[in-house]
């Protein structure tokens, strides 16, 4: 075996607190099986939209903000009512059982918000 | 503890077989362990020029190729001799120890290949 091709990309599933349906570029159903899941979103189109009311998931989740400016993207990542301000480049932990949402305010085209969710169990995070 | 931030983005290494340095936007050292490693490439402006000589590793990597419009980017993986032909958006799994190495053959602006590095004790893909 050389290789797995995943085509058919995003799975689209409805996430508790989204007010619309995530798309998955991994999985836990994925390539016989992956400790994570990956979400993505281009950011460009929703500027001042939040995609999730305050929501909080079972496992860690780690944001990625990338550009291809530095500081070409920026959100607002909103946790247990503190606000942490992004600029692209960068990465933020998000603790398991904490409430949490984003807003994007900036992002010039081509600029990502991944959103990694990781199996508790394969995490080393101390929270 | 609501959140833990890392602004100093990206963590550039030299990755064995890359022509040039790599830049990472998750590693094993963050947030006190994670179990897997992400790098990323904006992709328009390596159009035709590979970014690592044929290379392989111990840990499974899955690429992901993501693009503002569906069909924006493709990149050819070359992998143990074959070659597989990925479209935005898809999802490619290399299993470890196995030669490999990708060529950007078209890339509108905003298109990222994520490479994941997965640790292999935390992943269920055979192979």
């Amino acid at each position: 075996m050389t290789g797995q091709l995943i085509a058919n990309l995003p799975w689209v599933k409805q996430v508790a607190g989204h007010h619309t349906p995530t798309a998955f570029y991994l999985t836990t159903e994925m390539f016989d099986g992956l400790p994570l899941e990956l979400a993505a979103a281009e950011l460009s189109a929703i500027v001042g939209a939040p995609v999730a009311a305050e929501h909080e998931h079972e496992r860690p989740e780690i944001y990625v903000l990338l550009s291809p400016e530095p500081d070409g993207a920026q959100i607002d990542v909103h946790i247990a009512g503190e606000v942490h301000h992004l600029r692209a480049p960068a990465a933020l932990l998000v603790p398991p059982h904490t409430p949490h949402y984003f807003i994007t305010t900036r992002a010039i085209p081509g600029s990502w918000c991944l959103g990694l969710l990781l199996q508790a169990e394969a995490s080393l995070v101390h929270t």
